[in-house]
């Protein structure tokens, strides 16, 4: 078989998006071995010529030949190369101004790589910003039917993380997204939206004025090709890309089974840490959140500062102006605290009336005081001591 | 030297809760090897006599020998012996229809000896409860200066354990541990109030009628003689007990450096359970549950149910009326989600069309819907299916 070019190459790529739904291992294992373009002659061979006994696609190791029902694999594709004219869909996003990147291209970002054989096959993206921007990304991700506690606090991360340069990566949908991506876009930051469907048409519709801004500095970023509609499938797999963009995942608010769960489940999958936002317990729209709490030992965050140790774990210089933690007790050592409280409030006490009240001994009780005179606390009337007045 | 009565035992060992602070761990190394009443006429001859030269008390192994500054402490415990007459004490206590219990006495509750050299020297109790009630006790503790929302929640986590016949321990304050015990109380449960000060003067007096009621089924307690004042040093030694009673402790809402911390660090060294109740990330008065959940791996409880599963981890049939955890995703296959996703809101599909719209292949359509049809999802109209009306 002759080499060849980058440009088919790119167009079986782009086709892929189109044959498979999104997160199809088969086809996922099919291009890794075969290239989008085999895979795709392949299929095509198939659908001229047919095909009879047990099938399987040449050149696969004999592993990857057993972990999928092949001919269920091509009944699904076939219908959908029947009339695929990957071109047109290509036009459409060109007249966007959008762009296709697919792997070994300068902008396709490595991360989703780890997605393994449910990789996606080609990325449609529309949007000043770009996927191979250096530094860091938290998802941000939760319940469409918010409250206004969630959206607070979703829009208050997105706030202070890209205040820090860190791109804010979210779905696009009512809610928790919503408010993630407008605080992003409030400090004029970076955000990526992840379309369930065709970045021509930005979903939902009512979020259309919100995801043209993304566009701005950010971009609209979707693994269906342009054309395809949003559907609950293709909007649990778009869950996938948003883990996978994501270097930590943060749900702010989701019901006990919310598909914010999903997103959560797929960083969990990829080792991205979880976070998860506290909110009361009695709402149910933070039920989900405590689910992870408790069960998927998810990380308790309040605040950007909890989430940037989460991405700078060995002490990168992305945490600032987080206040040096105190103790679980005040400064006080246990021998100050104890002379201090059996002093009382505005009389004056004597040596022995301080050992016996506070029940230490008087070396113990001198060495308090002493202490408490240094930090202006107390302070030396006659032969007794009294708490400073005004402290 | 002759055998002592337990009667002086008994006397000897409410002296040493006069004679020494709470927690003081030389008086318990003292106690544990010349028995409080040898540990006490160790004390009388010192007292008596004076002494030279390096103090140690004798009976002791080397390594306890070397383990305080026995000058230091006694010199801490003998101005308190001046003047002594736990008689009195006594008598106050048994006017008000209390009663001492000491170790070894069969209402001892053992688990406090998990304490160690600073376990109690001797309990004084009042209130128709008993130490030595078999069953479960939760300790319900939090903030003083406690939201409306904290309260809510301990108070209906109170009621929920005593319903299930657990005991509600805490430490009658304002705040949280008046909302557990008030919980408690509405149920007809058993609750105990650890007091820091002595037992014949419940505090802070504005809870006076509910630590009375308190009386009616549990018990006040205190490891302070009658007549102590409350002081800061008490209350801290008062959270070990409260941690030591409780199997679990449960902390509803507590500050950044909130006293509560300092009851779920006492119960995280005696390895009791510890869970925090999450709260909205803007209340500052959910921060220390905030905190323990990140950074003290303090479990996330929403209600008794997540408690009871920390008392009874083994299967044990304290927890009822928890429902069925469902899956991360709804009760549906992946193929007859995608199936039924496929499938118009209100018109009906054929096969084929459906083959397209879902990206399945025939057969995968075929076993999809015929699972759907048998959950009723969809029904079958001429040569098509359209979605169950009114599913």
């Amino acid at each position: 078989m002759a080499d060849r070019t980058g440009d088919e190459r790119r167009l079986a790529a782009a086709a892929w998006t189109r044959v498979a739904e999104p997160g199809d291992p088969a086809a996922g294992i099919l291009r890794r071995h075969l290239g989008p373009d085999g895979a795709l002659d392949w299929l095509r061979h198939l659908a001229r010529d047919g095909w009879s006994g047990r099938l399987v696609p040449p050149g696969l190791p004999r592993s990857a030949q057993a972990a999928h029902r092949w001919d269920d694999a091509v009944a699904r594709w076939l219908p959908r190369l029947d009339g695929l004219d990957i071109r047109r869909e290509l036009s459409v996003l060109h007249s966007l101004g959008g762009r296709l990147v697919v792997p070994g291209d300068p902008e396709w970002p490595a991360v989703v790589d780890d997605l393994a054989d449910r990789a996606p096959a080609a990325l449609w993206v529309r949007g000043e910003g770009r996927l191979d921007t250096p530094g860091r990304r938290v998802a941000v991700v939760g319940l469409r039917a918010s409250t206004a506690y969630g959206e607070h606090v979703a829009a208050q991360l997105a706030i202070e993380l890209t205040e820090r340069g860190v791109v804010v990566v979210s779905g696009g949908a009512y809610g928790i997204d919503a408010a993630a991506h407008r605080g992003a876009l409030s400090t004029g930051g970076a955000t990526w939206a992840v379309m369930a469907g065709g970045v021509d048409r930005p979903y939902p519709a009512g979020n259309g004025t919100l995801l043209e801004a993304v566009l701005a500095d950010g971009v609209l970023v979707a693994e269906a090709a342009p054309g395809s509609a949003p559907r609950r499938h293709r909007f649990l797999e778009r869950n996938r890309l948003i883990a996978a963009l994501g270097q930590v995942c943060v749900v702010v608010e989701a019901g006990w089974r919310s598909g914010a769960l999903s997103t959560a489940r797929h960083a969990a999958e990829l080792l991205r840490p979880l976070a998860a936002v506290p909110g009361p317990v009695t709402s149910t729209a933070s039920a989900g959140c405590h689910r992870l709490l408790r069960e998927y030992d998810a990380v308790c965050v309040t605040d950007a500062a909890d989430v940037l140790e989460l991405l700078a774990p060995s002490g990168e210089d992305l945490v600032e102006g987080r206040p040096v933690q105190a103790g679980l007790l005040d400064g006080l050592d246990p021998v100050g605290a104890r002379v201090l409280d059996a002093l009382p409030a505005r009389a004056t006490a004597t040596l022995p009336g301080l050992v016996r009240a506070a029940g230490l001994s008087e070396h113990e009780v001198r060495s308090g005081i002493g202490r408490l005179g240094l930090g202006g606390r107390v302070e030396r009337v006659g032969s007794g001591w009294r708490r400073t007045p005004g402290r």
